[in-house]
C-alpha cells in the first residue's frame, strides 16, 4: 500500500513567449535547490544549491541533433509546471525493504524561435538527498526520428574538487580508482598501461566515467551519474581541467552517432546526489527512484542467492576454462586431446555441490563447461559459442542429477566473447536448454570486442541489447548475472531478475592483473555500486601463495572479504574461493554461511570515501544484523554503535576480526573470532588492519548462548 | 549418374626452395591458358591468354594482412600439382538440366621467406571459357585468426577496353548502366546523381562492380567477376584508368576491415570468362562450377513458379503499402486512421488470387500487409516490422483459406528495412508464421541504411547475414527471393532454395526512378545476371500513363516485356503489371500462361551487350520452346534459325511481336501475335522495334493446328 501525496501548484503558459525568461524558476525539497534558467540567447542553464553552498555553478543544458547542431538555443521558456510527490514503494529486493519517493518536479517547456518551433521539455526532479533531469522530446510536427550527436549537458562544478574516477572508457569499467583533483585528470595514461582490461577505448584524454564521486572542499560529497538507461547510449563525462566544468560525452556507435530517437521520447535521467555526510550518498535510493517499477509482474521466482563456482581455480592457474589446448590438432580417435587440466569437470563440479550442499550456500556457477575455450579471446569471432554444448567431460545430465538431489541450484554460464549478435540468434535456445536442465539463473560474459563490430559495450546498442537478455530470461523465469556490461542504472528496479552486473574492477583483478588496491572497496560503493548491485565475488580465504604468479596477492585481509559481504551490496554473492580453501577456515566461513543476501534495512554506520566505510544491514524478515567494516592500507579503529538494535533486546555478537598483527601485505589471513553478548547501547571497537576489515553477524539470544559475556 | 574423368599429373616440391621462380608454371584448357609465376621480390603473378590473344597481362596477386602488410611478397614456390576434371552435375533447377565441369587445376604452394614462414596456396581452375582461381590459407603455425585489410589481386587489362559498368557501391546495384572505355570511369558523377536508389554509399570514384563485361578492341568478350562469396566480403574493382590496371577493392565493414578469418580458409573464387563470342559469355557455367554442390539433400520441395502480386499498383502510385498516413494521429475509436488507398487489404488480394487462378499464374506476392510501412523507410530504426502481424484489413487466415481453395500459393513478404539483425532476432518467428499459413516462398527486403549500423549490404556480415537466411528458409521448407541483398555469386547451387536475388536495376525503376534504358536489359544478362538470377519482375503491359508521373514510362515495348521471361533468366518470374491491365490484352497474356520457369536446354542464339539478345530455352520436360529476342534502341531484324529443333518433326510458333509501327517511345503497346507451322529448317524473320523485342512459344503440332500455314 502506498502512500500518496501530491501537492499541484503549477502554472501554465501555453503561449508564444517572445521575450527570453531572466528570473530563474525554482524547484526544492530540504537543503536541496535546483534554479533553471533561459538566457539572452534563448539556452537553458541550471544550478544546484546544498543549503546555501553551491554544488553546481550555471550550467548549460541541450542536444545536438545529427541534422541541426542548434537544439541548444534560440529557445523561449513557453510553460512550465510543478509538483510534489511523496510515496512508498517495495523493491522485490534491495538494501531496504521500502523506498520512499519524495521530490517535487519541475517540468519547463521550451520552444525554439524560429521556423521549425521545435519543443524540448526539460524534467528535473528535486530529491532530499539530489537532482535528477531529463530532456523530453514531446510529439511535434517537426521533430520525429532523429539523431543525437551529441549531448551538451555540463555540470560546472565549484572548485577543483577530490575526485575519484576511472578513464571515460566506451568498453570497459574495470580500470583501478585514482583520487585526485579534478585538474590533474588525464585518462590517456591509465588507458594505456592498463594491460590487464582485455578491450580498451578511450577516446577523450579527459573522459572520466560515472558514477563520478567528488569531494568538494568545503566538504560536499557529490556523485554525478544517471538513471534508467534505455533507448539511448551511455552519458561519460569530459572534464574541463582548467575551468572544473564537466560536459557530457555520450559513448558512440559504429557510425558515430550516439543514440537513434523518435519523438515523443526522451534521455536517461542525469543524477546529481549532494550532501554533507559521504555516508547519505551510499544510502541514497535515488537513482532507483528515477527508475521504472517492475515490468514483471509475477517475482516470485526471483531470489537473492549465495553462491560458489568453478571459476577463481581458472583465474588463478590451477585449472584451465579450456578442455584442450589446440582444436586444430586432433588425437588418434579423431577427438579434441584433453588438457589435463579442465576445471569444468562431471567430478570437480561435484567437489563443488558437495560444498555448497554442506554449507549452505543455493548455487553452484560451473564456467567453461561449454565448447569454444580454446579460442574464446581476442579472436572477434562471432561464432565462438553455441551456449548448449557442454564439453565431452562435462555431463549436464548427470550433473543435474546430482545437483538437485542436494538440493543446489546450477548456474548457467553463456560467456559471448562479445558477440552479442551470437548470442541474440541463440538466446531462445540457450535459455531453453536452462529451463530443460532446471538452471534457474545465468551469468553472462561480454570478454572481447562487440560484435556488431565498431559497436562498443557501453552504447545504445548494446544497452538495448543487456534489456533484451534480461527481458529475454524474465521470459523463462531466469535471474540474470551480467559481466562486461555497461554499468547499472538502477534498471534493477525495472527488471528485478537482472539480480547484478560485473561492470567494474572485481576481485578477479587481485588474481590476473595488477590487483586492486586496499583502498579499492572503500571506493566502489561511492562509484561503481551507485547505479545497482556488483557481483563482486567476495570472499578470497587464500590471500598469497597462487600458481599462476607466487608475486600476486590479494590486497585485501581474510577478514576484509568477510566484510565486503556487507559493504558491497549484492542480492547475490558469490563465495568466490574454492572448497580447498574454504574447508582451511570453517570457523571463519561460518561467516558467509550467515550472511544474508536480502535486506529490511541497512544503516550506513560511518563512510569517507577512499578510507573506510561500515554498514550495517537487518536480514530482511529476521531480527538478525550483519555488520561490514572496512578500512584502507592505512586501517583504522572502527567504533560502531549498536544503537540501531531493538531497545531491550539481547543479542548474541560473533565478531570476526584482523588479528592484532594482521596486516593486508605481511600477515593477510590473520584472523580471530570473538562472541559477546551486546545490546542498542554497546558501542563495539574494532581495530581493522592496514587493509583490513571486519564482519559481525549479530542475532537476537538464545538458550545456546548461555555462557557469554558481555561485550565491554 | 556422373560421368567422371580425373587426370592426375601432379609434381610436388615440398621442400624450402631457396631460388626464385622464373619460368612460368601453365595451366590450360582448349584455347585458356593460364601462366603463373613468382618475380624477383617474391610476389606471385599470372596472366591469361585466349588462343594467342593476352586477355589478362601479368597480374600480381596477394592479401594484405591487418596486422602485417606484407602478405604479397617474400615467397617462394614450395611446390605445385594439377589435376584434370571432366564430369557432369545435375541442377536442382536451371537453365539447362545437366551441367559439364571440365578443368584443369592449378595449385601452387608458397611459403614466406621470413621468420614467419607464413603458407599460402592459390588455386587455379582453367576452363575452356575462362579462368577461376582463390587464395587458400593451409593450416599453419604462424595464421590462424586474421583479418583481411586488403586484397591487392590484379587483372591487368590489355587496352582500353569498351566497358559496361556501375559505380562500385557498397550498399546498392541499382545503377543504370554506363558504356565506357575504362578510361573514361567516373563513379562519383553517377553516384551523386542517383538519387532514385534509397541508399548509396560509392567510397572510390574509380571504383566499379562486378560482374564486369568488358570488349577488347580486337572482339575479346571478357567477364570479371566472383563465385562462391561466403564466409568474407564481396569484391568491387579499383579501375586505374590511365594503365587500364583493375585491382580488387573489398566492401569494408563499420570498422574499416575487410574480412574475418580463420586459418585454414579461402576467399571466394576470382573469375575472368572469356570468348571471342559474347554468346559464350552469356552460355557459360563457369561460376555455377565453382560453387559446392546442394547442402539441401532433399530438394523435393523446391518448385520454379511464376507469380502475380499486389505490388506494381503501390509502384506506380495507385495504392500504397502503408495502411495509415500517420502513427501518431489516432481515430476517436483509438486506432489508426486508414488512409483509404492501402493495396494489402483481402479484397484486393482476392482479385489477384483470383486472376492468378485463372490464368494459369501459381502464386500471389503481397507488399504492405503487415504493419509497419508508415515509418518504414529512412529512420535507420531497428524495429519497424514484426513479420507476423497483419494490418487490420488483411484477413490472413480468411485469404490464406481463399488461395487453397483456388490452388494458388501465397507468396510472403518479409521487408526488413535494412535491420537485419532484428530479422534475425525474429527469423524464426516469421519463418514458423510461413509455415502456419501455408507460404512456401518469400520475397526479403533490406531497403534501407543496414542495421548492424556502419555495416554495408556487401560487406561480410551481410554476405553471411543472406546465406543464413537461405539457411534458416531452407530448414522451413520455403524458397527464398532476396531483395537489396549482395549480388549473387552462383550460390543457388550450394543453397538452390535461394531462387533469385534483386541486387540489380529492375523494372521498377520504370515506375518510380528515372527508368531503365531501352539498352539496360541486353546488359544486365552480361553484368548482373551472371552470378544468378534476378527477380527482374517484367510484364508490364500498361507502358505508360501511371498516376504517379505522366511523363514516366516503360522504356520498352510491350512485346519485350514478354522477351524478358526468357532473355532475363530467373526460377521464379512475376507477372508484374495488375490484372486490370493484363485483362485488356489477355491474348499477349498467353505468352506469360505458356513459358515455362525451368528448362532443359538453353541456346544463346546471339547476342552483343548493349545491343541485342535472341535466347531459345527447351521447357523441363516436354518438347516446348520459347525464344525471346530483345534490341536496344535502335531495333533490329532478328534471323532466328530454328536449327535447334527435333529434325523432321513439325511444331507450332506463336509469335508475339512488335507491331509495324511500334516504338518504345511512339507506341509501346503496339503488337501482333500470328502463328505458323514451322520445322529445323526454318529461319524466322523477326522486326524488333526500337526498345522493342519478340516472344515466340515453340510446341509440337497437334491435330488442333490443322489449319496452319507454313512460315515462310
Amino acid at each position: 500500500m502506498k502512500k500518496i501525496l501530491i501537492c499541484l501548484f503549477s502554472f501554465l503558459l501555453f503561449c508564444d513567449v517572445k521575450a527570453q525568461n531572466t528570473e530563474p524558476i525554482h524547484a526544492s525539497m530540504n537543503k536541496v535547490r535546483l534554479d533553471f534558467m533561459v538566457d539572452a540567447d534563448g539556452r537553458p542553464a541550471y544550478k544546484v544549491f546544498f543549503g546555501d553552498r553551491p554544488v553546481i555553478n550555471n550550467s548549460y543544458l541541450g542536444i545536438k541533433l545529427k541534422d541541426d547542431s542548434a537544439f541548444n538555443k534560440h529557445f523561449v521558456l513557453a510553460g512550465s509546471e510543478k509538483t510534489t510527490v511523496d510515496e512508498y514503494w517495495t523493491p522485490v529486493w534491495g538494501e531496504v525493504s521500502k523506498i520512499r519517493n519524495h521530490y517535487q518536479q519541475l517540468t519547463v517547456h521550451l520552444k525554439q524561435q524560429d521556423a521549425s518551433k521545435r519543443l524540448l521539455d526539460i524534467v528535473f526532479k528535486v530529491f532530499e538527498d539530489g537532482v535528477g533531469f531529463r530532456y523530453e522530446f514531446p510529439k511535434q510536427p517537426n521533430l520525429k526520428y532523429f539523431i543525437v550527436s551529441d549531448e551538451l549537458t555540463e555540470f560546472s562544478l565549484t572548485g577543483d574538487n577530490k575526485t575519484f574516477w576511472i578513464p571515460g572508457d566506451y568498453d570497459s569499467n574495470e580500470y583501478p580508482y585514482t583520487i585526485s583533483p579534478i585538474s590533474q585528470v588525464d585518462a590517456s595514461v591509465l588507458a594505456k598501461s592498463a594491460t590487464d582490461i582485455g578491450v580498451r577505448y578511450v577516446p577523450d584524454k579527459y573522459g572520466i566515467q560515472t558514477p563520478l564521486m567528488m569531494k568538494t572542499a568545503d566538504g560536499l560529497y557529490i556523485n554525478i551519474h544517471e538513471a534508467a538507461l534505455q533507448n539511448y547510449t551511455s552519458m561519460q563525462l569530459h572534464a574541463d581541467v582548467k575551468t572544473f566544468k564537466l560536459t557530457a560525452n555520450l559513448v558512440a556507435d559504429a557510425a558515430g552517432n550516439k543514440a537513434y530517437m523518435r519523438a515523443p521520447c526522451h534521455t536517461p535521467w542525469r543524477t546529481i546526489i549532494v550532501s554533507d555526510k559521504a555516508a547519505d550518498i551510499l544510502a541514497s535510493k535515488l537513482i532507483l527512484n528515477l527508475n521504472e517499477p517492475s515490468k514483471i509482474e509475477n517475482t516470485s521466482w526471483i531470489k537473492p542467492m549465495k553462491f560458489v563456482g568453478v571459476w577463481w581455480e581458472m583465474q588463478t592457474g590451477k585449472s584451465t576454462w579450456n578442455y584442450s589446448n589446440n582444436l586444430d590438432t586432433l588425437g588418434a580417435d579423431g577427438k579434441l586431446i584433453p588438457n589435463g587440466k579442465h576445471g569444468g569437470t562431471t567430478a570437480n563440479v561435484k567437489r563443488y555441490i558437495d560444498f555448497a550442499a554442506k554449507n549452505g550456500i543455493q548455487g553452484v556457477l560451473v564456467e567453461g563447461w561449454n565448447t569454444g575455450w580454446e579460442e574464446w579471446f581476442g579472436s572477434w569471432n562471432e561464432f565462438i559459442f553455441d551456449f548448449v554444448t557442454p564439453y565431452p567431460d562435462f555431463d549436464i545430465k548427470e550433473i543435474t542429477q546430482y545437483a538437485a538431489s542436494k538440493g543446489v541450484k546450477m548456474i548457467m554460464h553463456n560467456e559471448t566473447s562479445g558477440s552479442a549478435t551470437g548470442y541474440e540468434r541463440q538466446m531462445d535456445t540457450a535459455f531453453r536448454f536452462m529451463n530443460k536442465y532446471g538452471y534457474t539463473s545465468v551469468k553472462t560474459g561480454y570478454v572481447g570486442k562487440i560484435i556488431p563490430r565498431g559497436e562498443h559495450h557501453d552504447g545504445q546498442w548494446m544497452i538495448d541489447h543487456y534489456i533484451r537478455v534480461a527481458k529475454k530470461a524474465a521470459q523463462y523465469h531466469v535471474m540474470l548475472d551480467s559481466h562486461e556490461p555497461v554499468r547499472p542504472t538502477g534498471l534493477q528496479r525495472t527488471y528485478p531478475n537482472w539480480m547484478a552486473c560485473e561492470a567494474g574492477r572485481g576481485n578477479e583483478y587481485n588474481a590476473f592483473g595488477s590487483g586492486n588496491n586496499p583502498n579499492h572497496e572503500t571506493i566502489m560503493p561511492f562509484t561503481r555500486l551507485m547505479g545497482g548491485p556488483m557481483d563482486y565475488t567476495p570472499g578470497i580465504f587464500k590471500i598469497k601463495g597462487y600458481t599462476a604468479d607466487p608475486e600476486r596477492q590479494v590486497k585485501t585481509t581474510l577478514c576484509k572479504q568477510l566484510a565486503l559481504y556487507i559493504t558491497m551490496y549484492s542480492p547475490v554473492q558469490m563465495a568466490a574461493d574454492i572448497p580447498d580453501n574454504y574447508e582451511k577456515h570453517l570457523d571463519a566461513f561460518q561467516f558467509i554461511h550467515d550472511v544474508a543476501v536480502d535486506w529490511d534495512d541497512t544503516k550506513i554506520i560511518e563512510a569517507e570515501p577512499g578510507e573506510y566505510i561500515t554498514t550495517a544491514r537487518k536480514e530482511k524478515g529476521t531480527d538478525n544484523w550483519f555488520i561490514g567494516a572496512i578500512a584502507n592500507e592505512n586501517g583504522r579503529n572502527a567504533n560502531i554503535p549498536m544503537d540501531f538494535l531493538n531497545k531491550g533486546k539481547k543479542y548474541v555478537a560473533t565478531i570476526y576480526a584482523d588479528a592484532d598483527d594482521a596486516d593486508w601485505k605481511k600477515n593477510p589471513e590473520a584472523y580471530k573470532i570473538t562472541k559477546f553478548l551486546i545490546n542498542a547501547g554497546t558501542k563495539l571497537h574494532i581495530k581493522l588492519a592496514n587493509g583490513g576489515g571486519a564482519a559481525i553477524s549479530i542475532k537476537p539470544v538464545t538458550n545456546e548462548d548461555k555462557g557469554l559475556k558481555f561485550y565491554k
